[in-house]
Order: C-alpha cells, then structure tokens, then sequence
C-alpha cells in the first residue's frame, strides 16, 4: 500500500487563560489538546466513499489511526488488504485534513459496526458483546515472560516520551515495549481508543501485527474497548496505571492475555493471567 | 411519566488479585468498577422499539441515563415527551436489566444521532459540529457569579460522595452544585460521558432542567462531548479537574459557558467566559 503524503496539523492548540491561585487572578498564555473530529471513509475499487466512523480526535498520524480502526474493527485482517489512505479532496481540489479515504484492494465489507449490539435478540450482555470479539480475533499467543521490574519501569518511560501531555496535561497515551522495557512506539490523543488504534495503525502499516512479544502500557484506565482492540492486535500483556473494569477482566480472561493495573512505583495487581509475571 | 421498578445491579464486582510489591506477591480480594452493555431502545405509540445506542455503562441509574441520553442527543424536549421507561422484557417474561426501552407520547422522530457528521459535504471539522449542537440547544441564561473559594472546593466535596471511586478507582463523577457549594447530585460512571448524562436524566425527570443556575464538576477532563451534552442541559458553569480540549473551548465560547479547569488546591485557570468567576 501507499500513503499520500500526510502533513502535519498542530496537536496543540494556543489560548489565554486567566490563572487563579491565593494570589489572585492574571492572565497568561496557554497550551490546550486540539480535539477536531475525523471522519474515516472506506471503499473498494469502483465504489464510492462510505463513512465508516467519525471519531474527535487530536490530529496526528491520521492514516495511522484510520488503519488501526479498520483492522480492530474488523475491516481490513493486513495491510495487503489495504490499497492506498489519503486525505480527501474537496469540491475546489483543496485537501480536507479532517476526512480520511481508505481504498482497499477488495471490495468493501459494508462493515456493520458492533453489530451484534443490535442484533442480539436474548439482549445485550457481556457475555454477547465476548463472543462478538472471539469471533473477529485469533487467541493470543504465548507471549513473554515479564519481571516485575520492567512492569515497574514503564511508566517513567511512558510519561518521558509524552511531549503533549507534558504541554496540555489533556492526552490519553498508548505504548507498547519490548519485554526487556525498551520502549518501542508511543501514541498520544485525546480519545484513549484512538491512542490504541494509532500505536495498532503503526504495528499494521510496519508489518508487525500480531504484536505477542510486546508489552502494551495505557496511561489510565483499562476499559473493555481497549481489551478488544489490544487482542484483535494480538497483545499479551496490557498494563495501565490506572484501574480496569470488570468486563476488562472477563474479556482478557477469555483471550488468555495478561492484565496489569494500578502500576505506580514499585506495586502493581494482576488481574488475569498472571503466568506472564514474574514477580519474583 | 412513570417509571416501572428500577432494580440495583451491582456497581462493582468481586475479584480476587495478585498484588506486587517490593515484598513479593500475594493474592488478596479488590473490587472491579462494572462495566456492561446497556442498549437504549425508543419507540413512540403503536411503533416497535427500536436500537438508539449501546453504551458501556455501570450499571446504576439506568433509567436516568436513558432520560439523560434521549435529552442530550435531541430525541426529547422535555420530561412530558416521555411516556414510560422500563426493562425491556425477554422472550421468557423474564426483565433485561441491559435493555432500557424509552417509550415516547408522540411517534419516535427516527433520529439521525449525528447526522451532520455524514451530510457535511464541505468535510466535517470542528465548525460543522459546533454549528450542529447550535441547531439543538438555546443559548445558556445568564448564571450565577462564583466565588473562587467556592470554586475550589467542589473536588473536596465531590471525592467524598464518590462511594465506588474509594471502592475501585475506576470510576468518573459528574455533580452539580448550588453556586454557594452545596452539593446537589452527583452521579458516576465507567464512562464520563454517562455520568453526565446520568446527571442531566436525573434534573430531566425532576423537571429541574434547564440547569441554569447550578455549577457543574466532572471528575477529569474536559471534552467537547461534554460541553455539548452540558449546553444542552443549559449549565451555565463548567469545571474540571483536569485539562479541556481546543474544541471544548470553543464550544463554550459560542455557547456562552463559562469552563474551568486544572481546580487543584487553591489554584485553577479560567479558560472561556470568566465573567462568571469572582476572583476575589
């Protein structure tokens, strides 16, 4: 596959604020997350665009994230299956920044999204939205074997690669390590789904899903979205500073990946399949 | 309206952990934040129900959510559009404690959530969705004048109703104050999305819309999605523990909000309308 040339748009956004403290108020310069949505468009060849999704998002490694939506979505299995992502052009050939085009090299799916969500007719339940997963993912694999020292260490090294949040404090971030700690890729975004889908977007468009080797770390909390999407990935070992959800659990359960939360200094919990841990 | 018997899930679920320190591993019992699956049905007299949304919820309140979501996504007016909101039924006669169906007074209006992100021509970007929250809501009132002391300890006040967060810190917490501090709701969730609809269904139903003279508080950051669902319920003040986004900030610029965030200690940054704000 091939990518148009994908330029840049600011992460950060510039503004005033008045700053409060005991001292009283004054204004000063400040640095937001930019939050704009993006609308992802599939189609295969001699068809139209269709809208797949639009998600808010903080622009940046845009054709990342289009790529990572559509393999943990189920829309593509590789990147063969991918022929080209591009920017739209508008009425006046000018690029739209915010409407991104994947062509894939066979005919569009006509993707249902979650569609068991509708479709179950006993209701909805954990259990329906599980076997929803299972049927668009391989098990994982056997993945590594990780000390407890190296789980201790991710976040420092998570939070030195995060040049955003160090400016907005408004980022969510995705990172995945060798099982030694070696910090691999890092995503930022203001949606920590998206953060997901780039960091996966990344690992599809270099060839290197599944990713059973990696140690996936989370800046806060671990939902049952992010579970999906890391074992659609094929990701082992999840990790999150913060706490996962119930249906997190239940879910990793199922795909046989390991679970860690709440991993500040040198304590941490697993929650599911802890045979990856050394906690030695 | 009427509601049909609200029966509690259990908003958090038992688990047993393997707890890592620097002394070594051993299991113990926590406590998981629940997450599941609610789907929201809709349908007006002598109309099937049919599919809205399916979120993942924790489970509480449920029917406020329900409420909160139809008003936030423009499906209800007020709380006289609605006839019943009850679990739906299974085939055995059996309640479906995920399947919330919102029966309508007059026919469902077959809402398009979001439309205008799939008609936007031009692309859609920041402007088109601002203009299409615009089209759903009147501009705020005028609001209350908030001192700075008052300002400041709304997260005390907010972290010690927060039962489940002390319990699974997994949780996010939307309330609203009276603009002395006194707290009147407050309400969480695994998604900050459902707090605050949860949050807007209650005054929905206590016919305490719009929310003119009340402070909102949200336990983390803020997004444009919030700002929204926020103007829609015409809450006039908005804080934040932590950071906003670009497009949150122009969302209250245009629509008259004021928005604070970063509110730690005795500091916090005013970021859209300060007006409202008495610094003291």
């Amino acid at each position: 596959m091939s990518l148009s040339d994908a330029p840049v748009r600011r992460p950060t956004t510039a503004v005033r604020v008045l700053a409060v403290d005991e001292q009283g108020a004054r204004e000063r310069p400040d640095q937001l997350v930019t939050e704009e949505p993006l609308e992802i468009r599939v189609h295969g060849p001699r068809q139209e665009p269709v809208p797949l999704v639009v998600t808010m998002r903080t622009p940046g490694n845009d054709f990342e994230l289009a790529a990572g939506f559509c393999r943990t979505e189920g829309i593509v299995a590789g990147p063969d299956d991918i022929d080209t992502i591009a920017y739209c052009l508008g009425g006046d050939g000018e690029q739209l920044y915010n409407v991104v085009t994947v062509k894939l090299r066979a005919p569009n799916p006509s993707p249902a999204r979650r569609q068991y969500l509708a479709n179950s007719s006993c209701g909805i339940c954990g259990k329906a939205a599980l076997d929803d997963v299972e049927q668009r993912c391989a098990p994982v694999g056997t993945g590594p074997l990780v000390s407890a020292g190296v789980i201790s260490s991710l976040p420092g090294v998570l939070a030195s690669s995060q040049r955003l949040f160090g400016t907005t404090g408004g980022l969510h971030a995705a990172a995945r390590f060798a099982s030694d700690g070696a910090l691999r890729v890092a995503r930022e975004d203001v949606g920590r789904h998206n953060a997901l889908d780039k960091l996966v977007g990344e690992a599809l468009l270099a060839r290197a899903l599944p990713l059973t080797d990696d140690v996936l770390l989370v800046s806060g909390r671990l939902s049952f979205e992010l579970v999906q999407k890391a074992a659609v990935a094929g990701i082992t070992v999840l990790c999150a500073v913060s706490a996962p959800s119930s249906l997190a659990i239940a879910a990793a359960e199922r795909f046989n990946q390991t679970v860690v939360g709440f991993v500040r200094g040198d304590r941490f919990n697993v929650y599911a399949h802890p045979e990856r841990v050394d906690a030695g």
